[in-house]
């Protein structure tokens, strides 16, 4: 008999469902004899106990549908190691629901803070595989993650639209994209969906630049600007700040502005007489069945993570690298983040095609 | 020889070009010789004159795509009959163009405002034939518009993705749909989308109804609620203000909500455990390609346009009623507003279905 | 005690889910103490007693997915009165399982064959309603049924893909679209896509008008043409045969050609130096997610056919005039055809904007 | 001043005009004096001498838009050599086109065919560099080619889409992908469609093995079957047989049958109770709009192919390989195909999540 329970953990993205539907269809296609407990709403099933049963049928007709079927919340990993409110020591909480239902493995899928808490897991003697999952790609020893060209897809369908009333109507339209604190996203749409302007943060960017390149664009008999932002962008005299600073600025203006769009828009009106605009596609970017793409993925990498289990090979994140599934021990996920690099190829090839990042004319 | 004048005029939609190239293939296959000028961003283009030579070859390929051609601006009506800064007597320079290229019509293809104006032209003289734009479907006189029913298509969209993030996080989503002063575009969207709660101007609000919706759902288990609200919803309060307090209360409220959807979101959660987000899809309700039902009915209108043309029939909208191609007097619809009637079939119908408006438990 | 027997009968379309889930949400906001029963596989399951009790669960989710949770089978009617290959009367059969579980009424999704059925088991003493489901909008009564506009947005889709690689390629590009023996689908996927000959069962073409039509644009300079033939149209000669001579033929070239377009593409290609190319979308056609449009129309037939049931009006199917629902004889609509009428405004709309029929230069 | 041809050639794909702009923006971005030709209608243009003169603004707005601006044809090597009908020696004459116009290079787009023609022309002597475009993904020496991935979108669409109407009759679906020769598209559109049989040219198929899967399926109570077979699969028996005579009989299936999936059909139909429904999306599977990831590929490999026209780094295919742009000899890649290795990682996943090759039970 194989015991193994499964939870989805951090924001939700597309995929997660295809992914688990690959794992239980690739355990199931060799062993028989296997209890899976999928426990509800990420860490917090684990915690308090809080599961239910799956059989084959749970994970059939899933493979195209958006969301988790386990739910899933956000679970920072600083609270994991004290007792909260209710007194409860998460952690001890967590090896007493997986020792209690004498669990061979436990299958986490998620993103960065999700890898921390998996990692504390391990340490603490639990058997754990896991997935990476998240739109932003941010995930460290993978090439790639499931819901990532998903979100791409809809941030791109979204600058696609924006193109059409920017032309009508002669505006500076400013296409706010989400990553966290990564500029995957937004790199990759902004391209594909013909941004003139990208901004990173890892590419702090200059106003000036900004606003010179809206206007040489105008200059050059150009209706419309549009600018992609991603949700973690800053400036250069932002990524000067020391740390402590930044983190004060950055709350001050969180009560200011709804999200960066909005602080962006303002200082660009105040340099420029176009109209300017703001579009957020927001959490739509989660949203939706998972794109082809991501489908053959998350499939590929559920798939390896049942043999990872069947092989009782425990404590590794499965991977994909040079379009071949790996593992990466745990241990040197947590905590790494996977950023752009300013000086990558993807980079240099967007600017020859006139893209400005806002960071020299 | 014919002489036509044509332009776009205000918010851009979908199937604006589709309407063109209907109007433009219609004359050209019954006569060749004709001249179009298309005039450059709404009735700026015909006040400045400044404008384009058109050939068939200008309105091919453009079945599909969004935007305008000819480029739009807003044109508020207040602003026709008074000299601006520029001293210029708005509805003289127009009347001039008109003249002086010696145009035997002008084709407008415009919503609520434009209509006004298009009809002050008809008043002085001018031959006039019109198109009802708008994804708004508020124009008096025809049961359709073309860009609605791509806008709503596009908002279903929106409450498709977010049903699936809403699914997996337990929490209360927001989702604001446009329409200006009416619910159109969101009561459709709304029923489409399944959403849970549906906020339109025709059928103002009660918090409280709301906050017990929500409740109630929460009560029976459903882990999610999903409101669809109309940007220009108001509660039962507001609709009850004197005129000029509800437009000071509404001034006040713009400073502080970038859209009604923030101040609903903070109303909300001051009242709701459950977390509370926001999605605007914005812009893009009015981007992209025309869907096909936009593009049949904006192609009959468009043909109908032209024979009117042909015809000497002018000082109209062609409209479609009763899934028939007609004419109504401009006259008739300047000035006038198609709301959504609180006790219309598609009203109770959805109420059966279990769809909150927020005016009753 | 309310007891509802609910199928789903004929091919199957979009938003038969939608529909279904508008009639229970329907009823169960009405009436707590209800059961209903799903009939498996149209009216087979009817007739073999194969069903399964609803609850209000099986109905949650289900507005935007494709296909019918309850199955479906085509039912010749002319089986229906005669005893089959298991000896079975069919329709006493049905009695039979209506009268055992002691329903109240039997709800019916469908189209034309199925509606045959439906008022034969009316005139047998059942009490039935009835909901217009077909992708052909061909069912008499109603000015749409559900499925049509999911269909034309399939089709149109197919159409817009193809003319991307007709231009390139500088090819004619024949695509047949479904509709059975009427050509509302390819009349209105035809003009939403652009084609350049439409061919539909109600108005007879002549090949070397087709031919000619091609020609003419290939000496226009135009690359290519791209025409949208329905499933069953058919040529001048073909209309004026004897009935039965045409169905020998038929039944000929059902052996001869995979289908239409192929017989089709085989006439033009002997005629025409340009390269023909053939595209059958067939069976995506009824596939997918019910667009809005679809999901709006069916949630409010269904919620409206709940209120029907509600007060006892047996015998009608549930319609759509004049955008309000309506309820039409069950014997009034079993056996008549809703077809294009070839004098229509939307058939002239489309001659002025270039599209050929077939039937004249 | 700087002097480049450009031309199109073999099938039209999604992103060659996205291509196209990436090569012409990256030339603009870096210098002024610059002519590009472009050639019709593939290696056609360049024979014959038949060009436009592009500017930027041909450039503008192409990155979305499906097909080829420059038109294509597929130009079948063998002929290049001889002499055709009109006596012309087609190579000498694309020597002469590239001479006379003084072209300084000549920026290649295509698939196999097309990279033969232009290593020939490469040793002939002309600066030649090529982009690799094909649905196939079958061109040697880079990762990945533009048009697969937007392929593979469509395909699974159709997959999807076939999924909802499967379930609700009960039958054996046959999607037909393209693919040439080669399996890609399948497999993952397959993989992604979550079809229950894969069958690609590269892992022969036993008829046996299919129909009892088929078998299997129903067996355990499974409605349906979808099959997804590449245009180019093939038996065991048929990859066993002598080159001569599989070419013979393959030349008479094709006059009996419309494409492979039609004798797949008839063979399982054949040996099978359940209905079986064939679907072939075609040339569907070239059109449209290109997905974002092959935006942001051909944009990237267009702006690569600029800079090594600017370094003039001449013979070369621009590929990507690990998710870096590199260049691949001409010389490497002519003649050579790359095809799905049956003992790939992906097969392997595949299979564990329960998808049949026809190979093996």
């Amino acid at each position: 008999m194989l015991r193994i329970g499964m939870l989805t953990s951090g924001g939700d993205c597309q995929a997660l469902n295809a992914a688990m539907r690959g794992v239980a269809k690739g355990i199931f296609s060799k062993v028989k004899d296997v209890e899976i407990y999928g426990f509800k709403d990420g860490y917090k099933g684990l915690i308090y106990s809080d599961f239910k049963m799956m059989t084959d049928r749970d994970f059939s007709g899933i493979l195209t549908t958006g969301g988790t079927i386990l739910g899933t919340s956000r679970q920072p990993f600083k609270l994991m190691r004290e007792p909260g409110e209710d007194g409860i020591d998460k952690v001890e909480a967590m090896k007493h629901t997986y020792h209690k239902l004498n669990l061979d493995c436990l299958v986490v899928l998620g993103g960065n803070g999700t890898h921390k808490t998996a990692n504390l897991l391990r340490e603490e003697g639990l058997n754990v595989v896991t997935l990476p999952k998240t739109i932003d790609n941010d995930l460290w020893g993978t090439d790639m993650t499931f819901g990532f060209q998903s979100a791409v897809d809809i941030a791109t369908d979204t600058i696609d639209k924006i193109h059409t009333t920017a032309t009508s109507h002669s505006r500076v339209f400013i296409v706010e994209v989400m990553g966290h604190k990564v500029g995957w996203v937004t790199l990759h749409a902004g391209i594909a969906g013909g941004a003139d302007i990208v901004l990173l943060p890892e590419i702090p960017y200059d106003l000036d630049v900004v606003v010179k390149s809206i206007q040489k664009r105008a200059d050059a008999g150009k209706r419309f600007t549009i600018i992609a932002v991603a949700e973690g962008a800053i400036t250069k005299e932002e990524a000067e700040m020391p740390k402590k600073k930044l983190k004060e600025l950055q709350e001050k203006k969180k009560k200011k502005y709804p999200s960066v769009a909005y602080e962006l828009a303002e200082k660009i009106q105040n340099k420029c007489s176009q109209e300017v605009r703001i579009t957020v596609p927001g959490h739509t970017q989660r949203g939706g069945s998972p794109c082809p793409y991501d489908r053959v993925l998350s499939t590929r990498l559920g798939a390896a993570a049942a043999e990872m289990i069947l092989k009782k090979e425990f404590g590794y994140m499965v991977a994909i690298r040079e379009d071949k599934i790996c593992k990466v021990p745990l241990k040197e996920v947590a905590g790494k983040l996977k950023t752009v690099d300013p000086k990558a190829g993807i980079i240099k090839e967007a600017k020859m095609v006139g893209i400005s990042f806002g960071d020299e004319m």
